[in-house]
């Protein structure tokens, strides 16, 4: 058979990616437990082993999330799918939904929520800024919204959004649903879904929880699931139904679709870390050891983009130095130290380094080769930094 | 801190799920090197190392679509996600819809044209029997529908859809954009998405492709996605819109959302041992391993579901013995003999056994136990059947 043969692809051989050190905004170094957990033979997705499997994961995230929620599960995408499951259930045809500006994934939300017949309308803040208490009290005043969704951490610009539980507040004395983007804050940063008063987050699981992505978190209180469950009309989406899943992750175990069974594995196992060290161990971990990053960075002569208040220790953004293509160190830094980092985005674009510090990669090792290698790169292209002391800070700050 | 000890999770041990067999309707059993190929370490999905490894997926799926469409690709989801793909990009609110009436997944296509805005028509055909030609041309010259979705291998049923160049004939000529599922066909039954003329086609990894579930394949036409990127409105989904896809998956490799990487790099094995067996080898091994199965399920004195014309290999639809509960058989199969086949779904809830016979399931050892394992519960269970029949029927066939 000729065409046989013609059709054949030949060439694509063994799978062997180099070996990288991720230090950018995601995905994180996995822990090699977690690729072992991705190498196990599969049960049926309706298995009542796999079952099982899935009321370990609920619980452990319910622990991570710091929510008693019962409406807790990975959804089967990575990190923007959940965040689509959150959208485009709560948001109904016609309500009017409240997005910030002050960053790339405020933007994508306001794509969401008018895909799911939204109207959108904002609160401003630069990037690299958080939102101002006042500022989304008066937009809630303003708009009136149904739902209003913010970004606990800006992975475009690495704020940490302060006074979560004021703002919840604020909306939901508006009787505003709040959804909350806590992508690159769960397993990494504070965060305390019921305490804030959160109805609704989502997180990826190849940021702090330092998992391959595949199956994402997501929390909905009752209120906000009974929202979903009373909607007129069901969602645009037939994957991401809640109502459809409910059938799924609930009681009735009945069939939607085919789970991401190894994902669903693997983010067991990141969660079982999380478990075993503590999840508030794990936000001082993040804390300690971004800000050895930080203390390295500063002291090597390079300039953090966001003040201390508003650091995000998952995501360090860092002042491109004046002359310099950020895309050009970002290239030098994989191909001579297999080292990854990331550029800009939007607003941002050419102006910041992003370099994250989550889970896994949040570790002495990367902290002191990161600091080494961004300080080399950096003076090889003739920018005056001082690596050494650059090395010289971070380590001090790692033995405190 | 109290608080903390109060909510750290316990008894959650390590990952260990049982050993199964899976003869269901997917996932399938998966090859040692595709589940090596899950715990590699990740590297970013902007890498230029995993821009290759795309690359490589992408040539490897058309292979086995056998197509040369450009828009070839996995989809961040399970089966349904590269499903909702498909329907959510192709149809535009106020567009006219034919699906078909003969299956589960033919109704899961209505639910998603419909909330994509789709007016749905329908072609009837019964549970577990084909469309007919002269039906769909009827419908066609009814409702000159600008869409028409067909099942090629409907899971539900076990029923292969013979005549598809003749169905897409029919669809061109009057201008509406043809759908395949081939959720259950790609990889293990003849599909020729080129040479049938099939605009839109999907697939899940986890059936005939051995692959566990998490990155879908999916294949359009330029034609089909010229209609996508000359919508008026954007899809409804932002996560699963082709046009951003298109950023990413296209030349520029720009960001849209962060891909499954574990799941391409499975992909791409599995991928790979479809190339290395050849795809028309594929369809022949899974059509006479199948068929070994079928001798020995009818020799021991079980009936088919589905006449031979329309038997699809990888979903054997078996008739339920009278005064036997189908959910106990299968239950009995699990606990005694870990191994995995299915009940029946919607209008066949009851009547049939669904055993799959996909990839790396498609083997005579898989064969084998589970015509001996099917016998032997059958007979406990009082019914006058003939295991040894049964053994001797599916081993004579593996000899031919």
């Amino acid at each position: 058979m000729p065409d046989d043969i013609e059709r054949t692809v030949s060439g694509i051989g063994e799978l062997a990616p180099p070996e990288r050190t991720l230090m950018g905004p995601g995905p994180s170094d996995v822990h090699p437990r977690v690729l072992r957990a991705m190498s196990t033979p599969l049960v049926g997705h309706l298995d009542p082993a796999f079952v099982e499997l899935m009321d370990d994961v609920q619980a452990l995230l319910r622990e991570a999330f710091r929510t008693d929620n019962e409406w807790t599960i990975p959804v089967s995408g990575t990190g923007s799918a959940a965040m689509e499951a959150a959208i485009g259930n709560v948001v109904e045809p016609g309500e009017t939904v409240l997005v910030p500006t002050n960053g790339y994934f405020g933007g994508r939300m306001a794509s969401m929520a008018r895909r799911a017949g939204g109207d959108v309308v904002e609160v401003d803040a630069p990037w690299g800024e958080p939102l101002d208490p006042g500022d989304v009290a008066d937009a809630l005043a303003d708009h009136e919204p149904d739902v209003f969704g913010f970004v606990h951490a800006e992975t475009s610009t690495g704020v940490c959004q302060p006074n979560v539980a004021e703002l919840t507040a604020a909306a939901h004395d508006h009787d505003a649903v709040v959804i909350a983007d806590a992508v690159t804050s769960l397993g990494g940063v504070e965060l305390r879904v019921d305490e804030w008063d959160i109805d609704v987050a989502y997180a990826g699981p190849q940021k702090c929880l330092s998992c391959p992505p595949g199956a994402s978190p997501l929390t909905l209180s009752d209120a906000a699931m009974d929202k979903v469950l009373s909607r007129d009309d069901p969602p645009r989406s037939w994957y991401l139904d809640l109502s459809l899943l409910e059938g799924y992750w609930g009681d009735d175990r009945s069939y939607h679709h085919t789970a991401p069974i190894t994902n669903v594995y693997a983010l067991r196992e990141a969660l079982r870390l999380v478990a075993e060290e503590g999840i508030e161990n794990r936000w001082q971990r993040h804390e300690r050891l971004a800000g050895a990053l930080k203390a390295g960075i500063e002291a090597m002569g390079l300039e953090m983009n966001v003040p201390d208040e508003y650091w995000l220790p998952s995501l360090n953004a860092v002042r491109v130095p004046d002359g310099i293509d950020d895309g050009d160190v970002c290239t030098a830094l994989l191909e001579r130290y297999d080292l990854e980092i990331a550029s800009g985005l939007g607003d941002l674009d050419g102006d910041i380094f992003r370099i994250g510090c989550m889970g896994r990669s949040a570790r002495p090792e990367n902290v002191i080769y990161t600091v080494t290698a961004l300080g080399d790169v950096l003076e090889s292209m003739g920018v005056a930094v001082d690596p050494d002391a650059g090395v010289t800070a971070a380590r001090r700050a790692l033995e405190n």
